[in-house]
Order: structure tokens, then sequence, then C-alpha cells
């Protein structure tokens, strides 16, 4: 298949950028989605360092590996959300500041505007990536939710991102946000209602991940055919349902990984995502990007299940068809 | 079958109880479960007003009607909840006040305590209501939670409801909780921790509904062997999935009633909940208390569906075996 | 529930239209649904007689029995098939005359028009029926399909069809296809290409029959949500499918009834049709029309069965809500 | 419908006959199977004193109950059997004897004989019952079976039935077999076996009962199809499986109702068995015997049981149709 | 496994023999079933010419590939079709001469004799096709079957294939059908009519082609323990259904390939069929002959697929067991 | 995975041992489970003669193989069975002796003892194999079974196994019951009662073989959860269950293979069982031992199938996670 296989190395902070290109690179990785932490892309020095992206891209060909996105994940989450703690454990502190949080917001999205800067300086034209949510806290109505607010915060979401688009666009640059709970979209309505508040714009789109869907019960298929335009990235990501009667879809506030939640990461191919439909509708849309692993699975050794993965993908996705089969039939039989 | 059929009176509130009285009584239930919102039984007058819980009384006589249990959701809720202008819209204009937060926690926290002395002035002994939580806002963790603050939100529970519960056991009236999502138990870990935290006291246990498990997941019948001795009041309520890809089990921050949603309250009897099992082993437990259909399908007209929802019940629940049917055998044929 | 429950005539034409209005009535139907055969409603006969109509409302009255539509499932069937020995049985014989299709074709097209006539002379709005389909023997592409010629079906239906719905919307009348295997339209993307075909037209619909969408595994609720606001009619009938590994979903060239199909007809809530759910989105569309037992089941006593289908829909049809349930939990305790 | 519908009382044998008789006419049964224990039908007394099988049937009809067949189980259970003390627990002080087990089992199919003749005296043509087995303790092949020796089972059967049989044929009486586990055919192989063992002799055949053959997942339908036309009577009994990965399907050891059975008997139309399946394949064999309830269900109430299975099978049992419904088309519309 | 793994050629005749022997020769086939179109086996040359048999097996063996059937599908078909345009796209020019229906069927039958003496030149023993039907367009009874109709066409095909067939026993070469849609056989009744009209004949029998059972719900196993001993050939291709309530197992008029179809044709191992299954029952049945692969999917690069394929039967196909089990537990420890 | 990959030899023990490590050594397993039958492992002489427990141990590593277990099932069974000529047919003579079933089950007992000492002597900590039950045959209550005897079987087993697990830990050896249908425990309940019948002794516990439950419908993952610290050893067996409406459960006293049987063994990850949840439990459970293969598959070539199955094992089982994954997100993007 001619999609690259890429990781994304978010997961993979701990080490050093250095020791992972070299590991991915040996495993026949055809690329990497990097992180905007750790020290696998520092979006401040890539500004402020004329050969840091320059530098990235040597370091990465060295061990044969390309890049076509890079991953802002943590600081786009602070741009729409009602900061907490949990914030400041994942964020740049000169970002989290004085964690006053509207101060916080308003420094995140100066920040995703930088990102948009630092990716062009690298020469990618995707950042994968959160926005937050206002609004998530009332995902269950009680006590009654009144349904105005909720509107307010698709509202909230666009005026927030909309200037930072504007400077995506100007780069050159796309956001993909990742379809996720916790973020202004992650089912089918609220992508509709996403993508309605901010606008069909060419610097806004999706980063699409089947792993969120699938404990959700959604099905990849029919959400390519109605949001493919707009997906600019995809991440190779599985979940599992484990649902016997006791365990709840819910997660039952406890951490991934205990074996009493209803539903859990796991590494691709052994969850509930039917990857080659969702190979099939790229195909149709003729998706060529990449195909981002993004590996994440508590119960599993982290490099078996790497190279297990990749495996899975070089094994399992094809290119779509070429020839129409009643052809070969026209014409009879002399 | 001989456990009373009621009716929660919560949705009804827009009704006099005089009224909706009249109309219950016509249909046939055997009794009502008073919410402590409208004018079906206000804690206030009960407490300050020598003759109130007699009238009440009196009032549910005339229609043959009694009562076993009244119901405290919406104050109970705010004990422990972060407060916001939802609770606002739900609370008496005594309890909110000024709507400082911490506050309105206590000051619903009194009115709890106040509840349990009205309840033993109605001369039943059992109050059905919500908790609130603390960390409902923690439910998926993202960012990552610390789950050292989620354990703190169990503790921050038994501290609120140690004190009212006191009261409750003084007066001699039990507390159940209505197992629900937005609660500090709302499946079984979540209530194997509450129980936990707050002791296995005589004072507080379970308002058991099955609709809030079954879009979960859960199965009634473990649930009940596992907390059976805990539930001291049982609701009849039915919830159904629509799940077919392209909606989500989390709701989609949609109202109730929305075609979209994933889920939904419908009349008992039309949704996923299996009541004869649920009956099969509320009758192992010897459990002959009420079975109160707290209704609510946004589908349907309301009037048909508790008559509906009443013929349900009385048609389907039923005793315990009283014979053992190998004896019939035994002896052998002259 | 206040929809009229009716009943299809077509499958009682043994019976005289007063030996079958006296039994319905008396079985507790609120009106027929008359077919265009057997004496029960003669098309020829309304146009040539000025009193014909008011009599079979008379004749109806008389066993207090409403008629919102009249069905003319044959002759439709004829204006577009391809043309054999069987529409021979079927069809009056001045509408066969020499069997020659194309005349065969040209003369039912007539007396469609005449049915829209005969129909507002009756007082009716609605007449139910068939179009045939000139491409349903390419239902499987082997020879492999040229499919320029499926499309071009769609354009002879549109051709034949057009000017007698010119009729139609001329007398007031709209006509209503039964959506069915044989016909132009029988699933999602054959309804969207016959609708375009046509065009949006006031006097063009849809008689909804769930029972032919079942067997071919489609879900009644998502082809409401898309063509509802076509619906103009809705029969009450099931389909029953019986998969065991053996037995074929296309039939097996065996006649209904035979033990070895693997689907069938059968009575109304004794197969695979959800009703409710149908229910519940015909009350959001507003439909207030009658509810049409199409009454067919090989196994099963047919008066035990007519009974048997009118009671099930007594007892399971509702009207929709007329209040929002958390209004009910507004305005707080006191 | 016109199957009579009786109900088997062996279950009831702590009831003398006059009550049962009483109570069962009273509810509205057709009439009686009677076991041939307890009270209810003594075979000894039939064959000694000449009035008595006039008197039971006069018993009966002065509750408007008839009778069609007795149910013989517990003797014949014992003429195949490895004998052990639950046999003594269940047979007759006269049968059981001594307890050597050759000397139990002859004097078991001698018993059986009578029971033939008892069956004449009291005119009913049909004896229910079991044969027992020599070879069910092999149902697992471990220590790994001699299938040579199953095959033996098989032809014990046939020696020791084979002169049973012939009593019945000259009385004019079939013994009906009910097919369960414990009994020489449970299921479609064990069947065809026992049927080629024996013969197709017109005194042997099977007493219909879907409950046994539901836990072990088979179908009632492709049964009846293949063995129709030796099925003698039918029993309307109901099983279910409680499957959830923790509860085995062979039952643990553990007694009828314990929770932690995978499956157990319940009330008819509460269980597994499709009913309505097997009703239209016994209209299709032209069945018109009774349809015998045997209630069993350890969790329900036995007098709301039995008259819920009444009620059940006589709304639901059906005649098969009289007409053929494309005829109706046939003739146009003239 | 010992069954060799070939290609059918059907779909790759836009490929010249010589260069598709190259390619599948160095994939690693064991043969090609070749097909009677493009030049991959011309009849009428085998014929004529006295060398050309010989050079096609010996241009197979250059490449190490050997042939144990050819494929005559669309001559075949014309024998009992409704003849139309889509034939004559499919036909050589000969055989469709003038188009006159009956003569293009008389023209096919010849050309089906002369097929099965070119067989016997290239010394092959099975011919596999298809026969084509004259009653296919009946496939759903609207307007109303006469049934006897229905069994003229298995009459008509027994008038036609008899002779075909004697020629074919002459040659000492047998006649496969592939069971299929449009064809005179194509489930399990429709079979049985067919073997039951023309007669258990050797030299008429079934080419096993699974995917056309699975669309319709038919599984493998049972057919092949019904009519395995009249399998001369198997076909590895596969099907999958994508049933999601809008699409239809009925195929919706699209072409294959089309995203809105309710089924379609996957390459092997990536569908519905159970292939384990079938070679454990092909196991049981003796069967040792080809595994032919028709490689067909719409969404997947040909070449790919094929290798995907080959890999698929040749890690998943196995030998039966040459061992029991038990016995090596005979015999005791020492 | 660094869990070794073992062969059990039972079901090759027509083999020499020689013969077999060669060709297991050559095939790549890391050892094997030798049984306790044909010449793998003879318990008499590895007690009578010094250096056959050295000797067998060098025969191994001379093929690079490991020995952790041996299996003693067929001498283990006849310690509590009711003994019949099965057991003749699997014990060594002297075991057997006159075959009096008490002296059968006290010899049985008494070379458990030697097996004890025999493998302490190999240097392994496990003995793998049956108990053998005195109440299998009272598996289905009919005629009703008197409980208290079942109970009683429990307490046979107690004692029986008692003196036999003294001898095993005071040789510092483990006895691993396989949990079995036909054995003191084979499921849920009657594991938790055999436990609790011979107390929680450190010499005793279970050779986890999933196996044995898929076919009862039950589940690994709970099992493990529950008894997982008594789980000793594991196998790696599947069975796979094929029911279709025909075919029992129960297994219709057919041998394995038989195609009419309801549920078969098949080599591992040829059938029901979830190896991987099963391995993720294990993990959680910090199981390190081996994983043995015990092959076993009526239909399949005995060593195509010991090469995929131990291919299977290596292929899927893996470690668990050495890393939190949030752990990666902390710290920010600075």
């Amino acid at each position: 298949m001619t999609r690259p296989v890429t990781l994304f190395t978010g997961q993979w902070a701990d080490l050093s950028i250095d020791e992972l290109a070299a590991r991915t690179g040996e495993w026949g990785f055809d690329g990497l989605e990097l992180a905007c932490w750790g020290d696998h892309f520092e979006v401040d020095r890539a500004l402020a360092e004329p050969d840091y992206a320059r530098g990235r891209r040597a370091l990465l060909e060295r061990h044969r590996l390309g890049v076509w996105a890079i991953g802002a994940h943590l600081v786009g989450q602070a741009v729409c959300d009602r900061i907490d703690e949990r914030h400041q454990a994942t964020l740049p502190p000169e970002v989290w500041g004085d964690g006053d949080p509207e101060g916080v917001r308003q420094r995140a999205a100066e920040r995703m505007k930088d990102t948009a800067r630092a990716a062009a300086a690298l020469g990618v034209e995707v950042v994968t990536g959160f926005t937050g949510s206002s609004i998530w806290h009332l995902i269950y109505s009680f006590p009654p939710n009144d349904f105005a607010a909720v509107e307010r915060g698709y509202q909230d979401f666009a005026e927030r991102w909309g200037p930072i688009i504007d400077v995506f666009e100007q780069e050159g640059v796309r956001f993909a946000l990742e379809v996720h709970p916790t973020e202004i979209a992650y089912d089918f309505p609220t992508t509709r209602k996403a993508l309605a508040a901010i606008g069909d714009r060419p610097g806004f789109g999706i980063n699409f991940d089947p792993s969120h869907l699938a404990h959700q019960f959604l099905d990849p298929v029919p959400y390519l055919q109605e949001f493919g335009s707009k997906v600019f990235h995809v991440h190779i990501k599985d979940s599992k349902r484990f649902l016997d009667g006791r365990r709840s879809i819910l997660g039952s506030h406890l951490d991934f990984g205990e074996p009493e939640r209803g539903w859990d990461f796991v590494s691709p191919g052994h969850g509930d995502v039917d990857f080659e439909a969702m190979y099939r509708q790229l195909n149709r849309l003729g998706y060529t990007g990449p195909l981002s692993i993004e590996w994440e699975d508590s119960g599993m050794d982290r490099e078996w299940g790497a190279r297990d993965a990749l495996a899975f993908v070089k094994r399992t996705d094809f290119d779509p068809s070429a020839v129409a089969f009643d052809a070969a039939f026209a014409g009879g039989e002399d």
C-alpha cells in the first residue's frame, strides 16, 4: 500500500526524539507525527532558532523517516476548556502562567497560532490536536440543561478558534481536530454543529481517529461518508468494549487499564474498530495521507505493541481497485 | 401480586396534588411517592404546620392511595455538586440564597435533615433522592485525571452526608440514593466506593431504578445480587438504546426526546430493562415494598403512558413460589 | 390513540363489500381502504353511475366505517411492467385487451387517470398503489447490466407516470406508491432515484408499508426520517425472516407460506417490524392519517388474524407527548 | 383456537384430584392430563375396580374437564435406568420391592403394560412418559467411551420396551415418550437412533415438550419437520437460559431455582421457546390434539402462573389459514 | 495442504494468457482454471487446431502451472436464459448470430457440447459454468406467480441440458454448475429441484462457490452435507453483507462496488464466508480437487488481492486428521 | 513473550518420547508437559531407577526442551470415580488390579502419591491432572436428586484427596486439577465448592484450560479474576460450538469429531476461546509459567495443527505494559 505509516510520538515523550527516531526507523515506520511536547517538537524553539526545524527534518531523515504532521493536543485543549489543576500538569509553564482560567485560555490560543507558524517552518501542512470545550461538563442533562447554554458552547468555540484558524490559513497549514470526548466535537451531531459554528473553512478539519467513536458505538464508515471532505489526517488507534452487565460504558471514574472498566484503548487490530471498512472508505475518498499509529494499550508491552501495530497496518491496508470487473466479461469468447 | 404500585409525582408537579391524586386514584394506583416540590409535599410546611402531614395522608386516603416514600432529588443533588445556574432553576429560593456554591451546599444539607424530620411526621420510612457529586465532571479522564482527586470525591460525599444520615437514623427514616449518572454512585464500582466511604449504616441505601443502568449496559440482576440488602425502594422506569452507528451512547449534548440521541427514557416495558428478571431477583431478596413508577417518555402522551405503565406492572409482577416442585414427585404412585 | 385503523380490502375480494363491511364494522375497525377490484370499488362504475360513489360511502357509514383511501395496485402495476401472463390474471379484461404489452401499459395508464377521477368522486384524497417497473428483472446484475439501461428505467417511469399525476393533481388527489420489490422504488436508493426522476410533485408520494422493508433488512425509522414528507398513507403489515442457513432470503421461487422460504408475510406484531419505533417517528412527522392493516399471513386463520391485528394496533399505537418533562422540575420546592 | 388446553397434573400431586379438578375447571382449562401418581390416576385401582376409570371421567366432567392422556413418567423411567436411591423415592413400593436393579426394571415394565390397560379402561389413547436410559451416565465421553457400548444402550431400550409396546398396541393405546435428557432420546440424533432401534411402530411415538430442547439450543420447528408424524401429544412448557459467562449450561449440580444455574424451567411464554413457530408447524402437521401445560417455575407463585399460562396459550394459539391470498387478486377489476 | 490452489482466469481476460500465466506462476499458484473467453482457452480453436490444447498445457507447464478445469460461464448462461442485449455483450458473435432468442439458445447449447469436446482434448475432466434460467425473472411473486410455470422452468432446463450432458458423458467430462442467483439453482430448494429434473447423472454436478450463498444467508456446511456427492469443483470467493438498516440485501439495482449496496463480493477471507468450516466439510467428503480462487473485489487492487487470497488459502487450508485421539489414552501408564 | 510454550504429550503417546522430543524440538517448542503414560514419563520407573528422571531431563535438553510439569490425568480420574470398564482401558494393570471399585480407587490414590514423589525426582513443581467425581452421573436432576447426596460428593473428594495432597506438600509439589466436566470441579460453583471442601491448601490448585469452559458458555476472564491465585498451570486448548438448532450442546452421545455434535475440540485459535482476554488476565495475575498446548482436533492433521498452534501462541501472547501512558503527557511542552 502506498499510504505512509507514521507513529504519533505523544505517548513516547519519556524518550528523547533521538532515541525514538532510531528505534522507529529500525522497526520500519515511514515517519513520525511529532508531538509538541517533550523534546520532540518545541514550538518556541522552532520560532526562535532558525535551524531548529531543519534540524528536526535532518534527524528524521537519518533514520529514513518523514514527517507529515505535528500534534498539539495539550495546548489546544486549553483554548476552550474550563481550566482546572489537570491543565497545569499538561501545559508549558509559560502558558499556564498564574493559572487564571481566562488568561490560560488566551495564552493557549496564542501558542496555537505560533504552532501554525512552527508547522510552516517545518514544512508540514497539518497540525493535529484538540480544541477543548466549555460545555463538556453538561454531557448528562441533570440538573436539566438549559440547551441554549449548550448552543453558546459551540459559539464560544467558534469565537476562540476563528482567529487561530486565520493564522493557520495565512501560513498554509490546516488544523485537524481529533474528534474525541471532552472536545467540542465527539460524534455526528457535535461534528455537524462545530463545523456549522466555525464555517466551512479550508483551515479547519478533522484528524479522524476511530478509537474514539468505537466505544460510543459509532461506525467509521458513515462518519467518513458524511465528513470525509474535512478529514485532513488519520489516526490508527483502537478501543474495545468489555461489557458484561457489570461494567459501565461510561468508564466508572476508573483509570484506563483498570479491569472493571467497560471499555479501554487497545493496540490496533485488537479491538472493535473495523479497519478494513475504514480503509475502503478512505480509498473511496482518495485519501493518500499518512496512517498515523497513536499507540496506547495499558495491558501490552509498548515496544511489542508498536511493532505489532505497524505490521498490522502494513499487512491490512491496500490500494483501491484500478479495474472494472465486468469489463473482463465483455467481448465474448472468440 | 402483593407489592403496591405507586407513582412518583416528580414529573407531574405542574398538576396540583389534589388533581393528581384524583386522577391516579381513578386509574388504579395503590399510592403515590410524593415529590418534595410543587405543592405535592412541602418540607417547610410539614415542619411548621402541625396538621400538614396528616392532611396529606387524608387527601391521599380519600382516593384510596397510600404513601410509602417521599422524593427529595432536587435538594439532595445540591449537597455535593459543583453548583451552577442549573441548580438555581431547581432549588427553592431560600436554599439557593445568594448562590455562593458552598453556602448552597450547606443549606441543601440542612434542608435534607429537615426532609428526614418531615418524612417522620408523614409517617414514611424512606426518602428517595440524589446526593450530587463533586467529581462527576471528571467522568472522561482527559486531561488525565489525578485519581487521588477522584478518591477525594467519595470522601467529600461521606463527609457531607454523614451528618445528614445521623438525623435520618435519629428519625427512624432511611435515605435511598437513586443510583444515577451525575450522582456519587451510578454503577457497580461507584456504588461499592460510595458505600465503603459512608460505611454500612442502616440509614443510607439505594433507590433501585433500572433505567439508569440499562443505557450503561448494566444488568439489574447482578446489581441486586451484590447490593440487594441495601435496596430500600424500587423505581419502575425504562430506557432504550437506539444505536445504529450514527447515534452516540453518550447523548450528544442533545435534550431527551431528540431523534439523534443514542438512548432515551421510555415508558416501562417499552425499553431494554428486563423487568421479569428484576422481579424474580426482588422476590429472592424478599422485597415487598412499593414498585414506584417514575414515568418519563418524551415521545408518548403522558396519561396514556401512565395507565399503560400501571397495567404493565399489574400484569407482569408476580409472587415467588411457595412450593418445591420435586416434592410432588415423591411418594410414588399408589 | 386518535389515528383511525382501517382494513385494506384487497385480500378479501372473495367477499362482497356488503359482507366485508358488516364483519369489519362489527370487529371494531374505523374504516376501510377499498380495493379497486372485486366489487369493493369499481372505477368504471364510479365514473359512469352518478350515485355509485355516494352509495359506497353510505354502505360504509351504515357499519360506522369511514374511508380515507382506495387501492389501485393491480392496474398501476401494469403501467411500467414488462407484461406477461401474470398480468392477464390480475387485470380487468378491458385493460388487458389483446395483451399486446405496450397497449396494456397505455390502457392501464388511462385507467389510473380514471382512478384519480373516481377517488375524487368518492371524496378521498389518496389512491394507494403500485407503479410497476421496466427494470425489475435486472435486479441481479448477471449477465452484467448496462447501468445506463437501469437509469432509463427510472426515466421510463417518470414519462409514463407524469401525465397520470397531472390528472391526480387536477383532481386534488394524491397517488401513494407502496414501496415494494417489483416496483420502481423498493428501498432507499431506488426511492431517491424515483422521486428525483418524477420531481417533487404534490401529487406523487409514498404508501409506507414496513413489511416490504423488513425482509430487505431496512429500518423504517431512517426511511421515515428521509422520506417522511412524502408519506401520504401507512400500511400496517408485517414480515418475518426465517433464516437458518438453509433458507434463502431471496425466496427460492417458492410461494408464500411454503416452509422452506427464508421470509414470509405474517400478521402484524408477529414479525420483524418494530411498530413502536414506526409510531414514534410518525408522531414526530405529525402523521394523523389512517393506519391501514393489509392483512396477509399464509399460516393463520384470516378472521382470527384480522381481529388480532386490530387489537394489536389499538393496544400499541399512541399519541405523542404534550409536555416537556424537565419543566416539572423547574420552580423549586416550595 | 380449537385445540384443547389441558394441565398435566404431575406437579400438583400434593393436591387431591377433587381439589385440583375444582380449581382448574374454574380457571377455564379444557381438561387434565392425569398423572399416574398421587391419587390422580391409580393404575392398580383402575385395573382392580370396575368403576374406577368411569368415576374419574365423571369427576372431571362435573368440572367441564376432558381427559385425552395420562402420564406415567416415574415408572417408565425405571424400565431402562441404572437404578439408585432416587428411584426408590419416586416409585410405588411394590415396584421398588427389594430394590435389586434388574428386579425393579422388570416390575416397572410390567406396570407399564398395566398402564396401557388402565388407559384403555379410561378411554384415552395416549400415555405420556419416560423410558429411562442405561447409557445416560456416558453423556460426556471421559474416560473415553466405547461407542459400541452406547449402541448397546439403544438396543437395551428396544428389547425392554418392545414387549411393552406390544401390549399398548393390543389395547389400542400409544406410548408418547417425552424426549428429555436422562431418557433414551433427548435430541435429534438420539431420537433418530431410538426410533430406528424400536422400529416404526404405531404404538411408540413422542410427547413433544419444547422446554427440554430449548436449553440444548435445539429448535422445535426442524424437530417437528423431521419427527412430526410420530408426535402423539404436546406439552406446553418453557425454559430459559441465563448465560452470562459465569453460569454453566450444564447446571452446576444445582437444584432448579438456584440463582447460579445457567438455565431453568419457567412458566410458558417467559422463556426461550418460540411457541408461535411451534404452533405454525403443528398446524402444518394437522395436529389437533391437546396442548398440555406442564407447569414448573421455581420462582413464581404456582396458581398465578398456571392461570397466566392458560391465558397465554388461549391468547396465542391459532388455527391455520383456510384461504390462499393470491386468489383474492385473481379475476381483475372488471 | 495437498489440495492445489488455482486461479479462475475469467476476471483477467483483459490480460493475455501468456502474461497471466507468467504472473500467477511467479506468485505461486498451482494452476489455472482457464476461462473460455479472451484468449485463455478458445473452444473453436481447440477443436479446429490439433496442437492448440497441447500448446496451452505446455504454456502453463513452463510456469509450473497445472489445469484441472475450464470455465464456460458466458455461453452456458445463454442456454436457458430469456435473451436480451446483455447476452450480446458477453457471447461470441457466431453464437449471438442474429440475436433471435431461441436461435441464440440453441447455438449456445451446441457450443457447450463443443466445450465438452475441447475439455477432453485438453485433458481436463471438469467444465465449470452457468446454465441460465427461463424463470429467474419470477424471483418475487408479484404479480402472483403461476407456480406451475415455475415448475416448467426446471423442466425446460432438463430438456435443454440433457442432450448437452449426453455429450459430456460421452467425452468423460463433467459439467459443474456454479450455483448462483440467475441460474436454475441458487440455493437449497432450487438445487434439489434442478437435480431432480435432470436426474442423478454422472455428467452433471456442482461447482461449489460459497460467495453466492453467503449473501443469501446460506451456510456452506449443510449445503455440502446434502449435495456433497455432486460437488465436482470448488471456488474460493467471498462476499460480505453491509446491512445497516439503510442498505437492502437485494442490491438496489446498483453496480458491484457502489457504497449503498447491502452486500458485495470481496477478496477471500475479507467477507462472511466461514472457509474453515467449508474446508472441514470438504475433508469429510474426501474432496481433493482444486480450490480455485475466483477473485473479485471492486474495492481492492487486483494484484495485491490475488496474492493476498493465495496466501490466505495456503495458510488456512489443512488436511484431515489421520489419528483417533482417544487411542493415545488407551494402554495405561506403564 | 517470555512465557514458555510447551506441548502436553498425552495425545501423542503413540509416539515414543524420543521421537516426540525430536520433532517438537525441531518445531520450536520450549518444552514438554510429560504425560504419565506411554513411555513419556513412567512413575514407577522414576521411583525405582535412580537415573530415570535425570535421563528424561537429559533427553529433553538434547532437543533444547524444558519441562515444568507432568500430567497424571488417567490415574487421578480413578481416585473418586464410579469405576467401570472405561477405567480398565486407561489404567495401568497394577492399578486396575481385580477391578473392584474401591480397590481401584485406593490403588489410584497411592499411585498419585507416588506421582508427587516422581515429580520431585524430576525436579518439577506441578502435576496436572484429574480428580474424578463420585457425583458426575447426577448432572441432570432426574429422577430428582437428593442434593445432600451432591454435597457428600464434595466431601468424598476432600477425604480421598486430602492425604494425597499431604504427600504433594511434603514433596514441595503442587497438584493442578484441570477443571473439566466429569471432574469434581468443572465451572464456577463447583470450583468454589471443591476448594471449600479441601481447604485453601498450597498443594491443591487449578490447571486452567479454557476449552472446557467455552462449550459451557463460561468466560475465562471472570474465572481467572475469582480463582487466579489458585492457577498453577495453563493449558492452551480450544473448543467450538456448532449450534444450528439441530445440534445439542450436550453432545448427543456422539464421539468427538462426529458432524452432528453441537460442540467439539479444535486447534487453538480456531474456536470460541478468547485467548487475548485470557493472556491479559494472566498478565494481571503475574502468571509467568508455561502455556502448554494440549492439542486435540478430530478434523485436522495433527502435525500441521501442532505447528499452527505453536505459531499461534508465539504470535499472539504478549507481555504486560511497563509504562503508564498519561505519564508521557505530564511535564508540558516547554
